[in-house]
């Protein structure tokens, strides 16, 4: 973690095809991350798994979310409180995962997580797979760097703090 | 202004070059601007204007502090609360600006900040010189745009309210 | 493909950790792609699967590579044509595969390749899987879009033209 | 230059508000240049100085013209040989000049030319001012870095060579 300032956990996951269950679960860690007092990143969009996680860290008093979007300018999701627009399209995502110290891929996710997964661990940023299907996880370990996996948001932070995914 | 959002001013000018006086002049307007309510963008690094502006905002209760780096991971200003790394070197010039509301320009500055004033005015955001040489004010006024120029910290603020700059 | 324009291959894999064998089928495919006179697209760098389809690109007359680098300067393969400067690190992937009329991932690759595979997906370039790992085949399956694998640099070439995969 | 490849010089100026002018102009350079055996890299948009520089190259047997766009696709002016997608909007400005050798800005240009002669000087790239107005001409050599300024396309190759610009 850097010096005084509060840590970063990017949540990535599928956008507008987010499944109801990926989106509980990314509320829920959103929630449960805020309540660490850590901040939320997720990639702005408002839909799925970027807006649920936003959503559940807002529910927190003193939550401080940021979202990076791939637009110049333009729609955000409600409960972000910084946007970041790039203006970069997909090469944004590569911000994303540099500027959090965890990425969490929350959920089946689609190409776009799974290229947020690849960048992290690429640039030596610790991944956590919440709920990945097996065929991600398979792979994922292939890659090498530090990624985990885990079924429920609790877990999540859990991991964060055991393996010390936050200091640096 | 975006819904419920606080508003982003960006503040740019010269790093390790930059005269004690840009550096007083950026603290003041930093403090300024923070007192207003408003996020304090800057480019990160520290030295210069940006940690300067930074500087000056922290002393106000409240205050939220950006930083967007061009490097991947590292030295980021003090007074920085979230540090944004694109990994993009000069690239993430772009990023400052489309994410800022307004631009502010605080002093002579150099290559990089006339790249980002000029950005800024190709991206339809509105820029304020502030103690701008003349060579300066004169060639930004050929390039379109909404641009103003002003001599202190507080005319910054005021041609903000006065032109209702934060406005969308 | 593009009005008049050659098109473009893109050939991904390992760097410095490329196999000899990934290297040897690097070089066969490079050639194989040139022979047929279309542009060999790398991430330019002095090793692995990017130098070697390079140099195999160039022991055909006529052939062009281009190399899309992360650095700002410096360092190059030998047999890049054009050396195209990003400055944007690991961003510089989304150039790669939206450059890209075809991506082909060449052997086993690492983090960086696989990010480059999901971008291309993402951005609805088709991706054809040369000589890939079972774990890698089964999980870019599950992230759709249009990808293909096959075992051999003759394959590769075979596909495109059977899928029509520069056709657009 | 680098060693074996061919130099590029990069010819940046207004778009679809060039004037007649502007465009007889960078047609003449992109000729000339060409004609010296230098690739010739534009911002690839079918407008303006762009397309005027590639139109004029294309004339030379064996030139070689390369366009680095903002989109992620689609249109291209008709000259360009590669283009080279970036999807990044204006932040593809700092890939013009650093794959650039020399930056020639060719007219009066607006703040998109602006932003890329000041980021070729903050990245070291040396840069001609062809037929610039006086405010620009007097704005930029405060800049320091290494810029000229001439009134013909004649001129600037004249430069390039007096100078030794593509030495590295």
């Amino acid at each position: 973690m850097k010096r005084g300032r509060r840590p970063v956990v990017g949540v990535v996951g599928a956008g507008a095809g987010a499944s109801r269950s990926d989106e509980r679960l990314a509320e829920r860690l959103g929630r449960l991350l805020a309540e660490q007092g850590w901040i939320v990143l997720t990639g702005g969009r408002d839909c799925g798994v970027m807006a649920a996680a936003c959503r559940g860290a807002k529910q927190v008093d003193g939550a401080l979310t940021i979202g990076i979007l791939p637009s110049e300018s333009g729609p955000v999701a409600a409960d972000v409180d910084l946007a970041v627009y790039t203006g970069m399209g997909n090469a944004r995502n590569a911000v994303n995962v540099l500027t959090s110290d965890v990425v969490v891929a929350c959920g089946a996710g689609g190409p776009g997580t799974a290229s947020e997964v690849a960048l992290a661990l690429k640039c030596a940023r610790p991944v956590v797979l919440l709920a990945a299907p097996r065929a991600m996880r398979d792979f994922v370990r292939t890659l090498g760097g530090r990624s985990y996996a885990t079924r429920s948001a609790h877990g999540v932070v859990a991991l964060i703090r055991r393996e010390k995914l936050l200091d640096r």
